[in-house]
Parts: structure tokens; sequence; C-alpha cells
């Protein structure tokens, strides 16, 4: 244990087994994270209620399961994104509480059902195909603690859509946006609300779309001043920073 | 003239002159312009109360006052876009009714007051920085004979402004969207009305707007399909296509 | 229905159950589209003759037939586009009537054969790689309508094919031109008529292309004043937009 | 004042000066805004203590004199951004208590002093050149009641720099991290804290920096999850989302 | 027949049936390719030697073997470039003497044997991975009547071995070469060289090379005079320019 | 002199001075160049009738009049492109004979005015701001001893006025096009004639027409196999390409 | 050989056979390697502990085997990069003491197990996704003789990772970083070390990473001066630049 | 002092003053750099010899003369880069003897005139317009004590001009290579030497130079393995880098 190394030093110091320079040269050699600096400690007790992260893409079934299973020994929650059916079948033999939401493409365990943010997170999305993203946010969220609500399918081009659920959106303490195309959205919704709008933009169109790029660069570009931006399809980013944001 | 050369090559053949295998002959070799091909006549046609147009930008004053003068004996309107002050000051020493729209960068010579559109086209922009581009619009729009009416500084950040002029945009028969930044208004707009939207993006903005690279994509990636989409910082072009549509 | 819950609130002022001043407050809380707004209906009268239509790509056959299914009792036209063979043997075992256009990519349901155009629609072409797209366009506005004339495979590097061709493109009201590669055909093909031009980049090509951004940068660039544009391989969006004008 | 038409018409119905079907009809037409939604007021309260933005780039100084004379009316904050020294001599001679901070290019009256901030905003730049943008985030912040702390030049370079200030960091409530060049700061600051920290890539750099866009890809790349991203040089957007979280 | 329809309306006008200008009048609505111009007739001249080209990527084994076959008839060479060994087969069994050049990934039809090119072509690729596009410009040209000399992996990596193979270059009429990842064999090449040097930029390369775009640029801004270049990996269009230059 | 200096060693051999051995060891240790190997005389063969070239942007008057002397001294034609008229003051003081022409941007010495070339060069360029382009190849042309023609302001949105120089076109031994904006025109070329057209993107344009890019990649992927491409405003590139093929 | 060529002629030289005119002629047209440039031997020295490399993406697994089979009988150390285990499997048969290394997608024969480099090079990578990049480093160091030291998983967001190894970073004589994403950890490692840092950007990473693109340019533009760049994925070229660096 | 900080902390446990725990706790807080951390100490050993610097650009010519003025005195040598004549006067008014290299836009003072370097490092550029930043690489490199030679003007497409230099190239012990247009010099002398090569692209061309961005991508995928790449026109970090190799 880290203080315990320190202590030792100054221990042996105090009793003038060493002298105090022998002291601050041992000090020296120390590896960094055996200094037990405070950032670790403070890093732990903010972390609490904070799930477990796994980026599912690219392993295999067996790398999920075992990290899976690992991490789920913390005792909180644990969270495996971009995870197919496959992975899933892997952890779920292990893990008996382990669940698969597919259209977040996400295999969680649940633990610790407390919640930790002050208010409500609304997901909004443009389109039916952005509901992955969406959903990776959702998930993010509730994992963190969080009342969550949805607002799926109010493109801007039916703004009526979204007009009707100004309620929902305007009593919302945080606001993710998830939009592909041209990411117009979380303009839209960062005009009719105070409250900070994080948004996601999706890889969802054609053409000119350019896999993200045109929905990126029109939220950069958002003339609402209550908007910042993650990568695209990064709902679970989104969900992360919308959460901490919420437990302020 | 054209259809005289034709003509005389045949007068030739009639009075056997000439064999109708020289005939053949000497058609060919005419100039194209020579055979007087109705596109030309059904273009003059077509081209009744459209403006003859002046692109000013990097011509000198005389250049300008030259073309315009030139341009203005046909008897029609002519439009001189992307002109300064100074282009202004040579035209007007020869062209005495010519005037300078400074907002739109236009000097134009309303000859012909006739209106030929059928509808009325809505000019609408996003903020009030978009305004030359949408003016450049206007101007083009009114020497072509239109009713127009401006819908200014209504961007998606404050939906409530364009839902407040929703009327004007449900009579308008063509609409214009100039906007910059993340390009969205047209998206909006197109899903409140059920007219062609034409889009222009401009290139207001700083930094991931990329000198209106960020409202081009937008706007090319518009979720609503009635908009179609020019140049960037074109609003003579948006203002023809208008203007074309609004006569069929 | 809307009018009757605003009618009802008034007929409670009315007869003194509820006061003005209460009649105010239950007003603001009905949900947005229970104003109704003359958009909305105005919108529906529009919309006759408008086929539904399902963008078919990465939907499940099941899907697509559900959708299809629901769309086709509204008695209107119906069109799946991006739609492969299989999603529409599921959607021909429920609605006898549908049919596939393969080389459209589409699935159609041709209810209502009503005319609406006032003009013939010209849809344009520059190689046969580039008919797909076309079709798209074809059958979208044969569906809203119109009458259609084909003209493909007229490429710029053959120029003498599109001129031989110049008489039914001067007889079209609106005109749509699909094209790859350089995508210099709705320059050419603008300058040969007085009608709007709705340009296509498609996505074909090679190498510089880089999958149809040199057509779509050619397109927006075009010389022409007449050539609007909509997204990389948007058939759709071109025949959407050419309906709209055609019946105006 | 809109609730008092609505009223007004309510009070018609109720004396029977005009019908409910008559109100209903009369409801419609009136203007969106008149309809007084919860918005709009619910809006106002929220911007108690929120400052009145000029972006005052491209404006002549009579014209940023003339909006900011206007806006200091309302009582509250008044922000030109984006102002040159020349723009301020305007201001300054109708508006005495006007100030100018060269340092981040903003005009600032500050009438409103109260403190709606719960926390601290600490503002971090990576190196002398991106303090432009780091004091546009700090006056937009302080001016929207924020208590603020710069921690300036500890770029990534020199990480201890960057450590002998962790204090300072940890005990921010929102972060906003400034950095042009790769823009890896928001990265290692993002791995610091348990905190949202706001990212602003500025344009600082030259060669395959291309005017911030190196930035803006590392930030959106961002290996650290608490990180969102604003626009190239958007001190102004970075001070704004960070004020409404600290209001939280 | 073309000229049959002019002789008609000119004996017409001859033989008094018709007026001249009815005659006029005639001629102007006759299609465009009737008037059978000298180009047309010119370009059969020129094309003596000319192979019939098919790009079969994308078209199915039949669709290649009917064009094929079609083409075949004219008697001039015929070669369908990017074919696979499924369509070969599929022309093999209607065209005996069909070949396939694997390499190439040309079938080709060797019917007309003559040289119409005036000096040898040097077809010049930088390593071993560019050779199908090289092999393609040699095919090409070979199919155009020309002698071809081929260099292959002499990048500049070793310039010893391009300088080793001077003498050839110094003896070419024409020179290809093509060259992927930077892209800079060209100007080496052009440097050596007093003769038309036709680049040809690659698909080959990783990462930073953008499949082709490092290549393109590079040789856009070559710093000999003496190239132009063509697209990412049309060996067939550097063959086809080369062909054109040696005939001269 | 480079043979003198072989010669020179070779005859210390012969008269016994130095052993062969001592003889291989000093030809290996004279300067590269003094070898005097073939290519070198070839290349000054060739160069006959080549002119000297400056590129003066960024050059100095002094410079520029500096380094034209010198090279005016070889007797042949000199070409200072990219000049500006203070370039050509310096310039005309020392050598009487030197012109400016303007609108090519050029300084020329017209000292050799054989003719090498073997047929003519069309310059044909779409619109007038093309103009300055399409004057440096015409200019670099003719110092390189070639019969040039003109065809300016031949743009594609007006086919006709290219097709009525139809027979210029075709009379050219190769063609240099010259094209902004969407640069189309080099295709339409392409297909009227059989020889070999240098495509040169210009920079003319605005918004999506990116400085030339737009152009380029459009003329990269021309459907017309005969084109190949230097950089954008190259003129002076393709006047030096098509002179090289002309003198084939 | 070439000293010899040149011997004999200046043998016929000296003894009168031919002139020294001819001699000087006949040097001429000697091919230049057979001059026998010291820079061939020299090289030959150079690559004393250099492995023969194949780039094995895209060839057979027979092609890998026989180059492989050549390559190996020159007794020095053989790479294949870029291999596959179908690859390994055909090299195993024929050369036994072949081995693959599957993170490092690596087959290898260490034949000469000589030490060159004078100290250690350090491999550094942010995420184990990137370990692929780090290991092909590791591989090509190894194999040119270098010893070699891993430090894994130490990314940004996690700095005291990083921090708790910088014992081994400053004992290293040069340092490679691998890192997708933002790329940020060439900068850091940059600042803790007074060596040479080569930056290999990754392709990890999604959305707005771009392939890779994001780290490439957030690495050109480090701020720490001692670090230059190779080309994405690029381990081995960075193991070579690391290695030719470590023998100096 | 750090060390100082840290005794007496140690001296007060060890004299009972306070207890080990209260020591843990005490040096927790100490700010890091404190801690007196080798890399600190062991930098600065490093740092003898290398110059302190400053980037000039977009300074005051008072900032650049007071930070000039400052590092002086540390008796070391002083760079400013990127600096103009005005900066410099205001410099040489307090510094006597500092000097300004005008074509590398740099001042400096040369105080310590050591040699670090253990061998030449040789600075090569393609063409003329490349030595301002091929000359801040070599003043950069003087001023770390390095023999520098110069291989100027000597581009790709004038192969011979580099390989009379050949023997100054393999000479060197550090390579660092400046081109800019298409970037190609870097790896043709890469393959001509055995030694790091350290390119940097230069801005120099125009058209589809894009700034440099040409040349950047042709060097990050040069075929020559030992080249690694720096920023555009960063003629400092290649010395920078160049002078660490040369030191080890």
């Amino acid at each position: 244990m880290n203080a315990e190394s320190i202590r030792n030093i100054l221990e042996s110091v105090r009793r003038g087994k060493i002298t105090a320079d022998e002291g601050v040269s041992r000090l020296r050699h120390l590896p960094f994270e055996d200094l037990g600096f405070a950032k670790v400690d403070h890093h732990r007790a903010l972390r609490v209620g904070m799930p477990e992260v796994i980026f599912a893409h690219g392993k295999s079934a067996t790398q999920v399961r075992e990290i899976f299973f690992r991490l789920a020994k913390h005792g909180g929650n644990v969270l495996a994104t971009r995870a197919i059916a496959d992975q899933f079948k892997a952890v779920k033999k292990k893990i008996r509480r382990a669940e698969y939401r597919p259209e977040a493409r996400a295999i969680i365990l649940h633990q610790d059902k407390n919640i930790y943010g002050k208010g409500r997170i609304a997901v909004v999305c443009a389109g039916t195909s952005d509901i992955p993203v969406a959903e990776e946010a959702v998930v993010t969220a509730e994992l963190m603690g969080n009342a969550v609500e949805r607002l799926y399918d109010v493109g801007v081009a039916g703004i009526h859509r979204l007009l009707a659920n100004r309620k929902s959106l305007t009593q919302a303490r945080v606001i993710i946006v998830c939009a592909g195309m041209e990411g117009a959205l979380p303009s839209v919704v960062g005009g009719l609300v105070g409250v900070p709008v994080i948004a996601v933009p999706t890889s969802i169109g054609y053409g000119a779309a350019f896999e993200g790029l045109a929905a990126l660069l029109g939220m950069m570009n958002s003339c609402a001043s209550n908007v910042s931006v993650v990568n695209i399809d990064n709902g679970f980013g989104a969900g992360y920073v919308a959460s901490l944001i919420n437990r302020l």
C-alpha cells in the first residue's frame, strides 16, 4: 500500500534508522503511484455509482466474458458497449444477472440501482435510425444512476412533433440529442431550453453525410449557445457527460 | 441571318444553280449557329423578363460600366451582382436610372416592371449576417418579375420566430432559405411547407464552418424531401431558380 | 379532434362553467397539435397524390412488410426505396398488387393513378451505371402523378447524343439530371433549356470520384444558373422536388 | 400582452359577442407568440443573470454602439465578443461604465454582479497564444455570475506544470480547456478530474494544424469520457455551457 | 440515313414540291444526328485501330459476354477492363479467340494487329503492387497498335534501378508512369526525359495514402513540367492518351 | 566543359602520365555532370527551341531582371511567368526587346521565332475569368515554337458556342482546355475530338469551388478517355506538355 | 564487373587501340550501374544486421513463402509484416525456424542475434488496441539488433500510469509512441524526455478519428519539439527509424 | 527549494515535532514540483547546449526583446524563429551581440559555440523557395552545436544534381530534407543513404499543393523506410530532432 511505503520511510527517519537526507532520497525513487496522491482516492470517491465500462467491439466473446466477470466483482454496475449477441451469450453463462439490450448494443449488469442524478436526463433523437446511438446514451445514463426520458423520432423536418414534447424538454436537467444527416436537431432543441445540450452526431445518412461528418460539422457550428458535442455515434460519451452534469 | 443562309442555299437548289447533293454538302459546312435552331428562338422567347446579368467581382469599374451600358440597350432589366460602390459610381454616370442596392451588393436597372411570376417567393434567412446573400436573391427575383416577401433573422435556435411567420411561409409558391453555420433552417422550413425550397448555404460562421462547407453539407443531407441546394453564397442562383419555378 | 378540444373549452367558457382565465390556462396546456393549426390541414390537402414513403435500407423484410401494409391502407400510393428482392417477397405476400422495380430498387403500390403534374418531367442520366438513381427518380415522380420521359446514356463526352434529344428536353417542364464521375451533364442540360434542372450527383466512378464528391462539387459550381442540387444518389429527393414543381 | 389577447377572445365568447366557433377561428389566426406559451416566460426566468450578447465581428462601430446601448437598458450584463478598440471607443462614448478587455477582445457592461454559479469554473489553456480564447470564456463566465480560476500555459509537453495545479483542477465544478495545435490538453485534464470538461479547439498552430481542424479532431476523439467540444475559437460558447452547468 | 433525309428535302425543293421556306422549316426539325455532321465521319476515320472498350466492373458475366460479342463483330480489337475470371469464361464460350490477361484484369480480342503508333511507349511502375494498373495501360496501348516496353519496380527509393534503365526511357516517345504511396516517380522520370509523361496515381499504400489521394496530389504538383495526370488507377486512360500521342 | 575533363583524363592515360587504374579512379570522382552523359546532350538537343523559364512570383524585380538577363544570353527565348508590371519595368531597362503580356502575366523575350510544332495547338477556355491561365498556356506554346489558336468563352452552359467552333477543334493537333467552377469543358471537348486534351483546372469560382478543387476533381474523373490533367492554374505546364506533344 | 569495363576502355586508350575521343564516347554509353558507384558497396556495409523485409499484405501464401525462402538464404534476419496465419503455415513448411508473432502480424526468422543498437528502444502505446502496431515496431527493432522495452496501455487520460513509468522512458535512447484516437501521447512523452520520439498514429478509433487522420494531424502538430512522425499504423517504419538512430 | 521542503518535513518527523502520519499527509499536499523529481534535474543536464527558443510570430517587437533579454541571461544560445526585421531592431538595441539571419527569419545569440553533435547534419532542399525553411533548420542545428552542410536546389526533377552530391549525403550522420510541391525528395534521399532522414514538407507550391498538404501526404507515404516527418514549414522542429539524434 502506498501510504504505507511512505509511512515506513518516515518511521525509519523518526527512529533514526536513516537520516532525513536519505529519506528524501528514498522518497524520490518511489514509483509515482506509491505516493498515494489524493487524486486517486478522490477519484475513487467520485466513481461511486460509475459503471465499469468495456468497449466490446473487436474483442472476442471470451475476452469480453473474462473482463466482464472481473469487473462485476467490484459490486458496481458493468457496461459493455458495442457488444454483439455472441458476446452476450458468453457473458451470460458466467454472470447470470447480465442482460442484453440489443437496440443499444450493450451488455449490462445493473447491481447498483441507486439514483445519483439530481434531475432527469432527456435523450432525444431525430430519426428511428438514430435509436441505437440514443439507446447507448440511455443505458449509460441509467447505469450511472439517472432517471432518463426518451423522446425519439422528433426530427426537424416535422417540427410539430418536437414542439409537442416541449414540456418534457423544459423539465429535463440535461438533454442529449442524437442526430445524423444534417444534424440540425441540437440547435432547435438548444433554442427551446435553458439547460446544457450534449449533441451526438450519428453516422446515419448517405452520400454527402460522409459517415457523420456533415452532422458533426453542423453541430460544431450550432447557433444555439448551450450545445457541446461528442464524437460521431458516441452515445456512451454523451451519457457519461450528461450523468456527470446531472450529479452536480 | 441564319435562316437567310439556309434559304439561299435552298433557293439555289430550287433554281437549279446547284444540285441537291451540293446543297446537302453546303448545309453541312454552315457554322452551327447559322442553322437557326429553334432552341435559340425558343430561348429568346423564354428570356422575356429575364435580367441581363454581370458578375462584377474582379471587373474594373470601367468594364462594369461598359458591359452594363451595352446590356441596358436591350430594354430589359440589368443586374450586376457582387458589385461595389465604385463600380456603381461609374455605371451611374452613364446610366442615370441605375440604382445601387448596397445590402445586396447589386447594381440594377429596373426597366421592365412586369410581373411574370405566378405566386409569391419567400426569401428566408437565419441570421442578420446572411442578409447580403438573401438580398441578392431578392433583387434577382424582383428583376425577374416576382413578388417577394422577406422573412429575416428566423434561425432555428429561436424556433418561435420562424413559427410566428408560418402563414407567410405557407402562402409562398417557392421559398428560398439562406443560412450559414449549421445550415439547419431549410430542413425546418421544408418540413413546414409543401412547396419547393431552394437552400443557399452562406459562408457565415467561423472555425468548423469552413467557409460554408458545414452549411452546404447540412443542406445536402436535409431530412426534408423538398429541399434542393445551390452553391455557397449563391443568392443569385437561388433567385434565378426560384423565379423559373414561379413562372411555371 | 383538435378543433373540437378548443371548441369544448370555449363552450365551457361561454356557458360560464369556467372563467375566461381558466380557459386561457387550459388552452396553454393543450398538446401543440391539438391547436389544429392550419398547417396540418393544409398539408393534408397538399399531400393528395403524395406517396407514402419507406426508406427500406437497413430494415428487415418483416419491418418493411408491416410498414408497407399499414401505409397501403391509406389508399394512396406507397413507395419503398432502396429495397431488395427479399423485402419485396415479404411485402408481396401481404399486398398482392405491390410491384418491384429492380432497376430502381423500389417496391411500389400504385393505387392512385391520377395525374397531378401539369407538364412532363424529363429524367436524364449520363451513363448506364447511373440508371438505378435515375429510375428511383422516375418511379418517385410517377407515383406522385407525373408523366415522365427518360433520356438515358447521354453523357457529355458524346454531346451529339444529348443534342439529338434536345426537343425532348425543351418540352419538359422540369428536368432531373443524374450523373457521376465529373458530374458535368447538368451544366450542359441547364444551358440548353429555360426550366428548372434538379441535379443528382451519383456515386458512380472510382479513384478521385470519391464516392460522388467530385460530381457533387461539380454540380454545386454549375455555370448554368437554373441548376439546384440534391444529395449523392438521392433519386427519390430529385423526383420529389421535381414533382412539387410540376404541380405548381 | 399575449395572455391578454387570448383572454379578450374568451371574454367575447363568454359575453356572447362571438360564437365558440368564431373564437376557435380567431385563436388559430393569432400570431404564435401571442399564445403566451410558458416557454417564453420560463425562458425569461431562466435568463436571469444571463448577459445580452453581441457578436461584434463585422459590425460597424456605430452598429455595435447602438445595439449595446439598447441592450444595456435591460439592466443586465452586456457582452460584445470579437470586438476591437474602435468599437469600444464608440460604445464608451454612450455607455460610460462599459469596459474593454483587450485580451478577450470583449466589451462588457457589468451591471449585475450577483453570483449565480454554485461552484468555481476553471479555465485552462495550453499556451500563451490560446489566451484570447480562454479570456473570452472567462469574461463570459464572469458576466454570467461565476467565480472563475485561470490556469494558463500548462500544455501537455510540460506535464509537470499541469500536475502542479491539480488541486485547482480537482476543486473546480466545471472545467474549460482551450488548446490549439494537437489539442491534447482536454484528454489529460479529463483524466485527472471527475467533472465535465468543455474543450475548445483554437486556431493556434500552422501547417497541418489547418486552422484548428487538427485540435478539433483531436478533442472529438478524446480518450477521456468526460469531454465535450465546442467550435474552434468559441470561448464564448464554452463559457456559456460551463455557466449553465455551474448553475444546476 | 442522314444525308438521305436532307437530300430528300432538297429534292422536294428542287422539284417545286415544297417552297424554299418550307425546306428551311423542315430542316430545322430534323433530329440533330440526321444532319450528318462531318464530326461523326471524321471520328470514324480517326477511330481506325481504336479498340472497342467495355468497363466490366459491376456488369454480369452475361452482360459482358453479350456486349463483347456485339463489339467483336466490328472487326477491330475489343478490350474489357476491370474484368474477372468468371466474366472471361462467359466471353470465351462465345468468342474463341478472346484472351484473358489476369495481371491487367483485362479480356482482350486482338483482331487488328497493325501498328499505328510511331514510336515506343514505355510503361514504368514504382512497385510490384502497381503492376495491375501498369498492365492495364500496357494492354490498352498494345490493342491500340503500339510497341510497348515495360520498366517495372523502379521506385524512387532505389534510384539506381531507375537510372540503370535511362536508355530505355530516353528512347521512348511517350512514357506512362504508375505509382502509389507518395507518387514521386513521375517527377523523377519527367526530369530524365524530354517527352510527355502520363502519370497514373495508384491506390497502393495505406494510412495517409488515402486510397491514392496522396499520390494524386503529388503528381498534380510535379516539379517536372512535362507531366500530366489521369485518375487514380486509370491505367486504361493513360494507355489511351499515350496511344493518341504516339499516333501523331 | 564536361567532355573536356573526361578527355583530359583519357589523354593522360594515353600519354602514360597516369595508369589506367588511376584513370578509373579519377573518373569516379568527377562530379556526376562532368561525365557528360548522353542524357544531358540529348536534352540539350531536345531543348532546342525550349524557352528558359523563370517563376517570377515572390521574386524581387531585381532578381527577375538579373536571372532574365543571364538567361537571355543563351540566345533562345525567355519566359517569366506570374510576373507583375514592376518586374517587367526592371527587366525592360536591361533587355530592350523584352515584352510584357499582361493578360498572361508573362514577360517574354522572343529571340528564336522558328516553328518547331508540327501542327496547331488549340487553347480553349470556358469563361472570360479563365483567360489569364489560358494566355499563360498560349504564350508558353508560342515561345516553344507553336502555332496557337484561341477559342475563348465557350463554356458548357452555352454549348452552341463550342459546337460552332468544332472545326477549329478538329483541326488542332493538341488541345488545351482551361476551366474553373465545375471544370466540365474538357470532357465535352474530349468527346468532340480524337487528339490529346490537356485539361487545366482554374481557381475561378467561389464557395464550393474550393479554389479549383471542384474543377480538378471533375477533370480527373472525365468520362472522355483522351483527357489528362495538370495542376490548378498551371497554364505554363499545359503549354509545355502540349508543345512536347506537338513536336513529336 | 563495373570497374573492369571502365579499365578495359582505358587500357584500349592507353594502348592506342582507340583514341581518347572514342574512349569518351564509349564511357558515355556504359549503363549507369557499370560505373560501380561506391554507394552500392557502402550500402551493403551499412545493411549488416538489417533484416530483409516482405510486405505480406495482398501476397499469396506461396508468394510469401518463396520470397521468404530466397531472402533467408542471405543468412540475415527476415521479416514479413502484415502477415496472416496461412502465410506463416506456408513459410513454416519450408523454413523450419521461422516463427509467427500473431500480435505483431509478423513472420520472422531470427538468424542474426547480434545487438547492433547502442542503447534501449522504448515502445510505448496508448491503449490495448494499439498493441498490434506497437508489436510490429518491437519485432522490427528486435530483428535489427536492439534491446526493446514495452510500455503499453499508458494513454493520456490516465496520466499517472505514464508517469509511473517515467524512469523507463528517461533511460531509453529512442522512444516509439503509438497512439490512435486523439494521438496525444507523443506530445506528453516528448515533454518528459530529451531523446528523439518517433510517433506512430494508429487507425484505432471511430467516427471523427477518420481512420487515423485525427491522430496523424495531432502528432504533426505536437507541441513537443522532439517528435517526428511516420505513416498511420506504420509500426515497421518506426522500428526501422528508431533502429537507425540507436545504431549511431 | 524543493528538496528543502521535503527535508524540513522529514526533519520535523525525526525530531518528533510531527508524527510519521502527519508527515505522510504533509508530503501529499506539497505542490508536485516541490518533490524535486529527477526528471527536472536530468532535463537540466540534457539541456546543456540547447538554445532557448522564442516563437516570434505574432509577438510585438517589445515582447520579443524582453523575452530575448531574459533568456540571454542564462548564458546559453538564444533563438527567435519566424522573426521579422523590426523585432530584430528592438532586440539589437538591448542585446548588442544578437544577429539576424534574414533568410532563416531568425534572431540568434550565439554565446555557447561548443560542438555537441557527434557528426555532421546535412540540410537538403528541393528548390530555392524552400530555402527559408531549410535555413531555419540550419540555424537551429548550429545553435544546438552541430556542424551543418547545406545541399540546396537539388529537386528530383533534376536528379543528377542530387546524385552529384551523394558523397556529402553519405557522409552525414543525420539528414534533413525540405521540399514543397510533391514532396518527393526525402524518398529519393532516403533511398541513397542508411541514416535517419527528417522530412519537412514546405508550403511552397500552388493549386493542388494545398499549402503543403500534398507534400505532407507524400512524405508520410514515403517508400523509403528511414524517413520520419515533422509539420509543414517546421524547419525548427527538424533541426531540433536532428540535433538530438546527432548528440547520441
